[in-house]
């Protein structure tokens, strides 16, 4: 894959709670340089965020209920709402985790459609990612997760925060994407350092990549 | 220290994505046997710890903007405000780290502040203990953060998350001690495994601990 075709895949990210201003900036002038999908950024700086990039090319992506999912639905819809006010294109939510392991599948659903209804109350209605945290769950936990996010609403299915024990896997990857159906779309997540391992995502059904070294990422692929 | 005294110093919790049901209704029989202050667990399983807690001893503790504390003012104050009318009686947030480190203290205060008055609007005024995450910061910052906590009405000021590189140490809870005024606590957190390292902790001003190994901490504990 070319180094235009990847970068186009990658929301260039930097999560965690010590990310500052001034790391968002250079985030928001690399995302423009190489032509990234998003920029995807804690949600107190997505009003910055949101001012750097402008009527560019790469919109701005944040989290929601982020990372452990805990937060109650009324929570994760208020969330929601803000970000998207704030200019917030897309939005990546954690799934209640715990509900899913314990099969309260109604939970899991209720949650997931309380965050895609705040969305579509926001004038253009962000692009809703649904993380599952795949290194915490059996793969019939993983199945379940993607086909209740599918049926709640979800525009992709994303395997992992980057805070759990393990990130993507190639496993995982095809796993989501025989599960949900085309025009849903996977996102690759944690620990995605190199242009290899990105490339084997993208062919493992991945059509979103999150990363912090994207930039390390599109100098490995050929020009 | 004995048994029963120490006892009454821990919140005994339980967080991170997959804490079930089940394992919140184990934690709160343990708080009502050993007699412990709360239990600490999260958002979501705050309406079943309060049904089993009431009228009993421990009270219930959760957790706002855990653990990244990079959620806005107004969605912790929201947070705060929802598990307070489920029935959190102790609350603990975490700051603004990124804007503490970067020394913008009004945005570090503002945020606080916001909690605060949520709390405020709550019949019983649920406890508020900040969380300053102290492994991610310098003496100077963990300092500012416990003086802003307590002017923006922080009932207590604590360590750590649990969830960072590292919990809590001697020193800290010593700095935070001699930083804040008398009348507001100190608690600590994150790898508090038995008596001794408890008792270190009280020691040097901890008149709270977090820990999920209580029972094997006070079980280590004189009678």
């Amino acid at each position: 894959m070319r180094k235009q075709e990847l970068a186009r895949l990658i929301d260039h990210t930097a999560l965690g709670p010590a990310v500052s201003a001034g790391r968002v900036e250079e985030l928001c002038r690399e995302a423009i340089r190489y032509g990234f999908a998003a920029v995807c950024i804690p949600p107190t700086h997505v009003p910055l965020a949101a001012r750097l990039l402008r009527e560019q090319g790469p919109v701005v992506c944040t989290v929601v209920g982020f990372p452990h999912g805990h937060h109650t639905p009324e929570v994760k819809a208020f969330e929601a709402r803000t970000v998207g006010s704030e200019g917030a294109r897309e939005v990546d939510m954690v799934i209640n985790v715990a509900a899913l392991k314990e099969g309260d599948y109604a939970r899991v659903s209720a949650d997931v459609r309380a965050v895609r209804e705040a969305l579509e109350k926001v004038a253009e209605r962000p692009v809703l990612k649904v993380i599952l945290e795949c290194a915490l769950l059996d793969d019939r936990e993983k199945t379940a997760g993607a086909i209740l996010a599918q049926a709640a609403g979800a525009d992709f299915v994303k395997t992992s925060t980057g805070f759990a024990s393990g990130g993507a896997t190639v496993e995982d990857v095809a796993l989501l994407r025989r599960t949900v159906a085309a025009h849903v779309g996977v996102k690759a997540a944690g620990g995605i350092g190199d242009y290899e391992t990105a490339a084997r995502m993208v062919e493992a059904g991945a059509n979103r990549l999150g990363a912090s070294r994207s930039v390390a990422i599109v100098g490995g692929a050929p020009d």
